[in-house]
């Protein structure tokens, strides 16, 4: 059987990746008058007089909800809110297994910004944290930047954030490895939706200072009128410094960093990797299909290639981050997740492959690499 | 220490009553590959092609979300929805312990009705079901009616219907003792909130025939004008067939059934007691303090009482109903909760007593009474 075949046997035998469980074993009618009625009326009581005991005496600390509107689901597209729920449930499976996070898939029957807004602050009382996911860009953005600023309750956006933190990972230790500096590379990405602009921002923060990214229309650059929205004249502002225009054929020529998150298989040909310059870096990261394949872009000179994906070498795979990332948050108290956290996220994560360990094949951590978590829990509690 | 203080103690070492976890042991990158990317993608290409394929894939089927906006919580009133949460989570354990469902609380920052009805609708993608809990009445008539219109998915309103299964199946078993018929009796609902309405309305539809409702403005009846409203209205449409006014001791004399719900510790009186008709049957089903005590009620002649309270005989405790019947409501895939549903329910715990077993202080079964909630899910089964 091959693996869709096999996913769709484990889903309809699991029927649901995730549970909700009471975290005490009840076992008499008095268990039930402390956890229930009329014990419970204290503590109900108690949170009346001072709403942030809710984090002392419930659940709300550790449990996030995971929204999405079903717009642009993986690679897959707009397939709605129940088709987006196997992933979503997925999502809390990660959240769960890796950062001890209690999350809960919430699918809404709406893709209306101002309504997403407003629905995610009404039900925001139940959770510790907001994690927004697979909403199409961008709208994302908006809602993302809003929520951020109106709700006093930490806001993750996985597909900005957690790409950036990885992307920028596996970045820092390629760069060690081909020996240049953040501060010096062009680096080139090809793709402007949450993940590119995610990865943008945070190249920018961590030091980067010449980055050209691309849509379907080419560079983006300051005076652009085509297919441009509030988002892409931001990037024109914080990019291209020599505001160059033309096409990706044109930006790529003697980049030294290429990440492509176009969501499109072979929109990276050979000939965009020839022209770049010594020690090519490729980042082909979008899902399931890499934007070229890992072994075109070898044979075109890449010294190192990334995908997405887990069985090719260096997988830039976001379950690396937000677990932890959400878990560091939760143990700290913070409201609000900072680029400072951002940031020690990536770096918890380079560092984590000791020197001589690091190599063209090893540039970021496995999955199944012990001690992520810890890594990174101590790294972003320093920070908060 | 006292029940409150070790509630809190019990709360707080908690600190969350439940939990969400993965029902897969993950072990492996494969695991990984299956239950998220890129296996996870031919989950959701299914669930695109038939919506209704989410029930066979993803954990709606079992899951329910708990709604409330903390305008009415327990006995405390409107406490909002973050003092809310404790009582949820709560509700939430029961169902998992007594009806194995999967419950998460969506404790609302809006009391409006509309932005309520309309936001339940938004996240029903992720559920199968909705429990709408601890919303001030009249409010939460119009909210669980129009759910119950407007949604493709079970709704059921513990409130309302919870309490008046669980106290049909209590009379029930009340009036075997006392020999008498549900046709026959006159029977005084105190109280005119979500609990009075839900036992009133089962009861006709057990066949009671002569019910008089009151509120704090005494008998409700056809003509009256003082602090009506729709739901009211209705009352006094489908009871009071004499159309009687007065007080509530006025409609009590020569009543053979008094059910109390007003919330008002010491509302009936030992004289309300002792005007009743031969053999009375009292309910004094407020929490935590009942409306009038147990022991003043038999004092004042009383045959049978019962109570909210799990330290007097005869509980009437909606837990016995609601885990059990979502139960079944699940397993048979049913989209809406009939009457005959919840008829069936009172009976089978009415029934679950046997003739031999029946007495003053055993006429509804105890919490801890084994295989409820089989006969429960039996019974509804074959109504559904």
């Amino acid at each position: 059987m091959d693996i869709s075949e096999r996913a769709l046997e484990l889903h309809k035998k699991l029927r649901g990746k995730i549970e909700i469980n009471s975290k005490y074993p009840v076992k008499s009618l008095d268990d039930l008058a402390l956890l229930y009625t009329p014990g419970v009326a204290a503590v109900s009581m108690e949170i009346f007089k001072n709403k942030e005991s809710a984090y002392e005496y419930t659940s709300k600390w550790n449990t996030i909800a995971i929204i999405t509107d079903g717009s642009r689901v993986l690679g897959l597209g707009d397939i709605g809110p129940e088709a987006a729920l196997p992933v979503m449930e997925g999502k809390a499976l990660l959240f769960k297994v890796f950062g001890g996070v209690d999350a809960i898939p919430i699918c809404l029957a709406t893709q209306d910004t101002e309504e997403i807004i407003n629905i995610v602050k009404k039900i925001s009382p139940t959770f510790g944290g907001i994690n927004i996911e697979d909403i199409d860009s961008p709208r994302c953005f908006e809602i993302v930047d809003r929520l951020e600023k109106e709700l006093d309750t930490p806001v993750f956006h996985d597909d900005q954030y957690g790409t950036g933190i990885v992307a920028l990972a596996a970045l820092i230790n390629a760069l060690k490895i081909v020996k240049k500096d953040m501060g010096d590379v062009k680096i080139i990405i090809a793709g402007a939706g949450a993940a590119g602009v995610g990865i943008t921002k945070i190249l920018l923060k961590a030091g980067a200072k010449n980055i050209l990214v691309t849509d379907s229309k080419g560079v983006i650059f300051r005076g652009r009128t085509e297919n441009m929205n509030p988002y892409k004249e931001n990037l024109a502002n914080i990019t291209n410094p020599e505001n160059i225009k033309g096409g990706i054929e044109d930006a790529v020529e003697n980049a030294d960093v290429l990440i492509a998150v176009t969501g499109k298989q072979g929109f990276i040909t050979k000939e965009m990797v020839s022209s770049m310059s010594s020690d090519p870096i490729v980042f082909a990261l979008s899902n399931p299909e890499p934007d070229i394949n890992p072994n075109d872009a070898k044979d075109a000179g890449a010294r190192i290639v990334a995908t997405g994906r887990s069985d090719f070498p260096n997988q830039v795979n976001n379950s690396l981050a937000f677990p932890a990332l959400f878990r560091a948050v939760f143990d700290s108290g913070a409201k609000k997740i900072t680029d400072e956290m951002r940031l020690a996220t990536a770096y918890a994560l380079a560092d984590y492959i000791p020197a001589d360990k690091l190599n063209e094949e090893y540039i970021i951590p496995k999955m199944t690499d012990a001690g992520i978590k810890e890594s990174i829990v101590k790294a972003v509690l320093e920070k908060s």
